[in-house]
């Protein structure tokens, strides 16, 4: 294994489920000190709704080496050779050597995308991608008792991280390239978003581009210039989001696909390699309404992939069937989810698309707490198969996008989605669940 | 329209959108004084969750009347003559009249099952299907500054009416005749519902057969007698169900199918009688997974199946494509849901299946909040297609039931389940959401 967190090690567990250690030794390079931990969690330990950094880790390097799994951490992969099937790695501790393996799991992951702009690794910059991020964001935050940050990029983390910091007490500007944040939305939803983040007390600036990054005399941000001035700054959090991290892989000479992730076949093998996998967020996977690759990096895709290579290396069989582009997050109460295909996205892969925006109630309107739900569909003109979804609203409102993505992997029209049989009680829903009414919506536009 | 509730009046607003009052006169005769109303939040407002009746009511004879919705309360339809295509309806005034109709909906709901036990017409025996019921209910908690109540019967009315009477500082007894409440879940999914019953104070009499209900001398209940001895009681609320009520439709020689319910079509028409719709809780539907007719009483089925009546009538074309079993409630905090066939019901089907049964988290284990949920899937052997799920768990849970719903309707396989793209971050799930863990073992089970 080349890394050992989400992807790299539910191939760990699944093989070793299936072969004994007698039968297949496991050796895990890790970069990190850290293994199968939660990243997604970061911004709410950081917030302070998970108390310790230990609540995001699901199993330890030495849980791992219980089960006989050789975890070396610390490790950095520097090197594959395909022909003479060895691995060259480099220590902390400076010492290099190298490793053969039978069969190799790429798991490298995502690298945070990370502009080259004047003081981007100034002190009290960081990225939210790893532990180790995570504990220098909390150390920048003490170390200078800060009182402003800057968040760059809107996207889930740039949301998440701008509560957190909320939360935390300081004073929070997000600066957003495009006309909206949370652009994995079309701009009518993220509006909603946007609001929410002034209501919590953001300041949010769209339509800005970051021309650098000003530093103190002792090397500290001082603040965030752009094309509409100056944002002061204690601290500056990076959520550019990530690449495919495949510098290993392509250096290899193994084929990266055109999203810039590490090509597999179903299985997750590299086609043309035998014994050659790859899982995770360095992998480019098949979206399922597009027909066409993209790299998402989600940890649970980065599971299921683990597990699907672990299973074939074990010896079974099972498979990675794509994605149909499902995220959710959520802004203090406002929960944010999406699935499919946005209409920038529709209107990219050729589609002819309607669209149809509807207001409920995330439960029925006279139960207590009923709060505000929007959904928005995307349906193929003339066909009305469900192209996409995007819901924002209250409590209970974001996990409904699990419906619409059900819809989608089984290619759903929306006029059969108007009688589906979804569950209907006062305290869960209004008698027409918003998705249906959403349906119905649809299901008349598209015609 | 015979009925103006959930199926009549969305079948005489959807006829109404699409046919003006010139073109179309519609009259809906209403045995009761209410329309529009929802049923399903009757125990939340004896609970005292819903403050006012008229929370519960979407839209009054006077709103319909407004949109040219002729409303006769308190008209009863006591004769259908389908060669002279006139209905009889008597007023609660005493008299008697005749109409003509064109086209006739019947939406005459379900009639509350209401055994023949001695004493069972006394003062404080209450059932719970119409807003009048509620009412009586109330009337009597108060009339006899009531302390005592038992509740017969464990299913969604009895279980509801069982918290809702707690709420209000009574003491309750669940009778009830099976071995577990709540007969729509396995036994060892409905012993959760037991424990929290429990919990929550509920004194829960399974295996119990009632006798009788003792009444004193003014005629009010005081005790219900039973196999297992008397229980004390100020007021007795009926939780047995209800059958379809085709009394009318019978007498009128339209046709009656083996699950009690009137036969329709597709498009909820009566076969064999044209111009002849029905739609509610009077009918009969057809579950996707057994192929074979059901009764189903549920508000969200009513409204679907008298909007595609109405859409017809108004001239378009609709069709209300069956059911496949969902149903939701909760206890206090304890969220209960069910879809497709439990095992009894996949046996009785005869599918050779197995379950699989999960406990995991309703999010991310180290967030706030989380909690247990427990997820089971019945699998038809070998193909390992999804028949059925049952979900008991905290806030969250229930209305994952969805995801099963959905995967039903398209007969997916629990392997093809391992991989759908659900929605994940740690405020929302576990990073394998719990329908999927399910799914795994499922699938490890069905092979």
């Amino acid at each position: 294994m080349v890394g050992a967190d989400a992807a790299g090690m539910s191939a760990a567990s699944q093989a070793r489920r299936r072969r004994d250690h007698r039968d297949l030794e496991i050796v895990a390079f890790e970069r990190g000190w850290h293994t199968s931990y939660s990243a997604c969690g970061i911004p709410y330990w950081i917030a302070g709704l998970v108390e310790e950094q230990d609540d995001l880790i699901a199993r330890t390097p030495d849980q791992h080496r219980e089960r006989n799994i050789d975890i070396r951490a610390g490790h950095t992969v520097t090197g594959i050779d395909l022909d003479r099937r060895t691995v060259t790695v480099r220590e902390t501790s400076g010492g290099e050597s190298e490793h053969g393996f039978d069969q190799l799991v790429i798991a490298t992951g995502g690298e945070p995308v990370r502009p080259d702009w004047p003081g981007i690794d100034g002190k009290g910059v960081h990225g939210v991608q790893t532990l180790e991020d995570g504990e220098a964001v909390s150390a920048s935050l003490r170390a200078r008792d800060a009182e402003r940050a800057v968040v760059i990029g809107g996207g889930y983390i740039g949301v998440e991280m701008a509560e957190a910091l909320i939360r935390q007490g300081l004073g929070v500007t997000l600066v957003e390239r495009a006309a909206q944040p949370m652009t994995t939305l079309d701009p009518d939803m993220g509006a909603l978003v946007t609001d929410a983040l002034k209501n919590l007390g953001v300041e949010v600036r769209t339509g800005v581009t970051v021309e650098g990054i000003e530093l103190d005399d002792d090397g500290w941000v001082r603040a965030v210039t752009t094309d509409a001035g100056e944002f002061a700054a204690d601290v500056v959090v990076l959520g550019l989001g990530t690449r495919p991290g495949v510098a290993l892989a392509r250096d290899a000479g193994l084929p990266i696909g055109p999203s810039g992730g590490i090509v597999t076949d179903r299985r997750m093998r590299v086609p043309g390699h035998d014994g050659i996998w790859a899982a995770g967020d360095c992998v480019e996977v098949v979206h399922r309404v597009t027909g066409r690759p993209a790299a998402i990096p989600l940890g649970t895709h980065a599971n299921k992939q683990g597990r699907v290579a672990g299973i074939n290396i074990g010896g079974g069989y099972a498979t990675f069937p794509g994605v149909v582009g499902t995220a959710v997050t959520k802004l203090c109460d406002l929960e944010i989810a999406r699935t499919g295909l946005r209409e920038a996205e529709a209107e990219q892969a050729g589609f002819a698309y309607v669209t149809a925006t509807i207001e409920s109630h995330t439960v029925a309107g006279y139960y207590p707490g009923a709060d505000t739900i929007t959904v928005k569909l995307v349906a193929e003109r003339g066909t009305g198969r469900l192209l996409g979804g995007q819901i924002v609203g209250g409590q209970g409102a974001a996990k409904r996008i699990d419906v619409l993505a059900v819809a989608i992997w089984n290619t759903m029209t929306v006029d059969e989605m108007t009688g589906l049989d979804l569950a209907y009680a006062p305290p869960f829903s209004p008698v027409w669940d918003p998705v249906l009414v959403a349906a119905r919506a649809a299901s008349d536009a598209a015609q």
